[in-house]
């Protein structure tokens, strides 16, 4: 635990077509705690390759609120969920991460946003996790990959897709804000949730509708696996 | 069960500095199928007065899709997030949530999103929930406050902040477009939170740490009850 006096600031990463849904639980613990006053001095940066409005996918017309060149660092947290695959080609955007990602005090990547930090270098020797659809990419990268709903090594937090995205900021908030802040936070958003259908890992939907869902994104995961292998290979990880 | 055959319209409220965190549940669930093939022909409307670019709280700039005149109507669900105090003087907007959300298959209030659809009218005898916070309020909205994590009461689908508008759309989308489709999207979102303090009820929480949070948004919470209040009288309601 380093609990941070004075400003913090939490860097998201966002691209045209990138997966919104995965870092909504970063926006949302580390934005209320000062719209409520609970911890007045934390910025929540969007941080882009420019300022142009762009849409998520699924679509969702936003934009970032600074760019790579402008955005404060060293950042206290940098965070990324799942991008298009064209960000693993765009250097200045790696290179972005590779920086922001080495002098920032905590990493959070969600789902196959943990590939894009091993890509920039950033999982080597790390315990990380990601989508089941795409855990298997992560030892491209030189991280060990490692089932779990949230995976700590360190200072990396790594988790699934959408809900791990909470858990592990609220687990951050706690380390830089302390746990007085962080549980409280908890109660605020009443964070406790019932999953309808009690599905939501392969081992709880078992091997039929786990293979109905491999199917499913087979057209979209199907180069997955090279892709990875040849952003890593293209920058020397 | 009243499985829809062909397209589906989901239509989510926003305006400026609404908040933002209680709806991205649904866009989540209803954004997530047509991208991935599970559920081609669901559309997801954000839907506000104009499509200028606003601010939500915490800050994000974003922009509606559609406006309340545009808006295709009947929706199949209508959902809504907490708004800014202002929403409910918005003759144009609350007409429109009266209107859309009378005509609209299901609706879905999230947080102090139920507020507003029982300003609206549309709570009237209908067991509803909100935030702890705020549930006091339902009542003058002639709901029936109701604690729990989603409450529903024939299509009609209210809970907590944030994570209960993942929940709430899974069962709606349950319903709309069939229990399997559901349960694999729970599956492909490892849908299943593991909130890191176990605080995330008042009665998980205890009261010493209730008692602090409800002091906490005292500042902001304080003339809730005369604003609703307010609000129904003004309608009618």
């Amino acid at each position: 635990m380093t609990k941070k006096e004075g400003p913090i600031n939490i860097g998201i990463i966002v691209s045209p077509q990138f997966g919104a849904i995965d870092i909504f639980g970063v926006y949302t613990v580390f934005g209320v705690p000062p719209f409520i006053g609970l911890r007045p001095d934390i910025n929540v940066h969007f941080i882009g390759k420019n300022l142009e409005e762009f849409n998520a996918i699924p679509p969702w017309p936003m934009r970032a609120t600074t760019t790579f060149k402008d955005c404060p660092q060293p950042l206290d947290v940098l965070a990324i969920g799942a991008q298009p695959p064209s960000f693993m080609d765009d250097d200045e955007a790696m290179d972005f991460v590779a920086e922001a990602g080495s002098s920032a005090s905590y990493l959070i990547g969600i789902c196959d946003g943990a590939l894009t930090l091993g890509a920039a270098g950033l999982l080597k020797g790390y315990k990380a996790t990601c989508s089941f659809h795409s855990i298997n990419h992560l030892s491209l990268t030189g991280a060990i990959p490692t089932r779990g709903h949230v995976v700590v090594d360190r200072n990396r937090y790594t988790s699934g897709p959408v809900i791990g995205a909470y858990d592990a900021s609220l687990m951050v908030l706690g380390e830089l804000c302390g746990l007085d802040v962080a549980r409280e936070l908890e109660l605020h958003l009443e964070h406790l949730s019932e999953p309808p259908f009690g599905v939501g890992r392969p081992e709880l939907a078992g091997d039929e509708l786990t293979k109905i869902a491999f199917e499913r994104v087979q057209p979209f995961a199907k180069d997955g696996h090279e892709r990875i292998a040849a952003a890593c290979s293209r920058r020397g990880i």
